[in-house]
Order: C-alpha cells, then structure tokens, then sequence
C-alpha cells in the first residue's frame, strides 16, 4: 500500500500545495531531508542516479545535486535553505539549471501524526506561472510519486 | 523630478513587479545594490535608520539589515543571494522578522537604457497572498518610493 500525492495548484496563480503522508515518525522523516546520505537515496525518479556536489543543511546554507540518466544525461538542481527547524520546517529555494532563473521557494512543513506516522505539506511558489507548468508537465509529478515511494521503503528499511 | 515607482499586482496572484528607471548608468545601480557602505544609505523610508548586521554579495551569500526608528524600535529583515550576476540580476529572498516564515523571492533585473539612464524591475513573489498584501498595506509602499528617492540623490552624488 502506498500512501497518496496530493497536489494542489490553485488556477491563475503560480504556486502548489504538495501533501504527503508516512508511515514513520516526523523525525525519520526530517532527517531523511536533512541527511546527504539518506536524501541522494530518495530524490527523484528510480531511473536517474543521484549525485549530491554541495550539501551545507542549515539555515544559511546551500546544496546542489545532479541526476544523471542510462544515456549520461545529467539534471542539475541547485538551491539555498532560507530556514531550517528541525522537525518542523525547511524554507528553500530550488531550481533546474537547465531553466535558468526559473526559481522557486518551497515552504516544507513537517508534522507528527498519531500512531507515529507523520505528514509533508511542500508549499511550492514559483516565479511564474509559464515554470510551473513546465515542471508539472516535464514529469516533476513522476518524480514526485517515485521519490516519496522510495523515501517509503527507505524509512521502511529503518 | 522624481521617476515614477510602477507596482503591477496581477488580482489573485501572489506576485507583483515593482518598475523604476534612474538617470544613471546601470553600473552605478547595480552597485548601489551590491556595496553595503552605499546600500545602507537608501534603503526604506527616510525615518528609519539602518544598520546592516551581515552582507555577503555573492550567488550562495546572504544578508541581514535592522531599521531602528526614533522609538527605538527595530525591524530586522534576511535573505540568501539565490543568483548574481553583475550589473545584470539579483534572485534573492526575504523575509521581514516580524513575520516569521513569510518569506518572498524577488527576481531583480537591471537594464541599461539609452542616455546613461537604467532601469530596474522587482518581480516579487510571496509565499502567500496574505503576506503579499500585508506588505503592501504596511507601507512597502511608501518605504520603496522614499528609498528609491533616497537611491536618487546618492546615485547623483555620484
């Protein structure tokens, strides 16, 4: 059983809410985002291999990582934490340098559920509407689902 | 003569450009925005006194700035420069103290006109419409119309 994406994008305006829930405590959870070694195990979809060139996890900080696909075609994502709270929340910004400029800023907030379970709400603003839309569209929904299927079976494996 | 200041918020969205030309060469701008010693001279409204508490202009840098008013009281406001590129772009965040995790993300591109003049446009992107309009209610307003004067006179001092 996998637990459900929810995205939320209200029309006409340039930013998604992305809901997602886990069968593990809020911590396993943060610090699966907070750890270089357990994040390069997660992100993205199962066919690209993730490397991580930067990674400073605090408030001030930076990280840069690269997903390279079977053709050797590499996928470069670079970006600031604004703020971190642990267990609580990280504000950064994001973005694929083969779009330059078209950053983003996303809120993650993290939270306890009952039964220690715990829940990601990724409040994503982009600067335009026109970004957006491309990431939707250029698969960031299959990366999505298949980055958190496999955060699953990494929380799973403890 | 003072050049007009254009806010363009799209309803519903929760961004707005701010527009602003100046009789001076883009360098000149540019550098206003990049040297702390000249950043701390026109920033906000003229009632308020800044002090800047950390600055570091670089693509992965931030900065923190106080604004003491006669009372005594202090606004303090953060960001990390996401993107630099000389005479040419800023991407930075921001975020007011006093409004925790309200965080925006101006993409700031700076142009050169004919005549030795520039040109400045502000795309402001906030987390939320709440904030977008809480900002400009609470004098954003004003506080960039007296600091671009302000940008003005210490710009034709040359």
């Amino acid at each position: 059983m996998t637990n459900p994406v929810t995205i939320d994008a209200v029309p006409g305006t340039s930013y998604a809410d992305i809901t997602r829930e886990f069968d593990a405590p809020v911590e396993a959870l943060f610090g699966a985002h907070a750890d270089p070694e357990l994040f390069v195990q997660w992100i993205g979809p199962r066919r690209l291999e993730n490397t991580i060139t930067a990674w400073d996890f605090r408030t001030g900080g930076g990280y840069r990582f690269e997903q390279r696909d079977a053709d050797g075609s590499v996928y470069a994502f670079r970006g600031m934490f604004h703020t971190i709270r642990e267990n609580e929340i990280i504000i950064q910004t994001f973005e694929f340098e083969g779009w330059p400029d078209g950053v983003s800023i996303d809120v993650i907030r993290f939270e306890a559920l009952p039964g220690g379970r715990s829940r990601l709400v990724d409040h994503g603003v982009f600067e335009s509407i026109e970004t957006m839309d491309a990431f939707l569209k250029e698969g960031m929904t299959d990366g999505l689902e298949q980055g958190y299927e496999r955060l699953d079976e990494l929380l799973a494996r403890g």
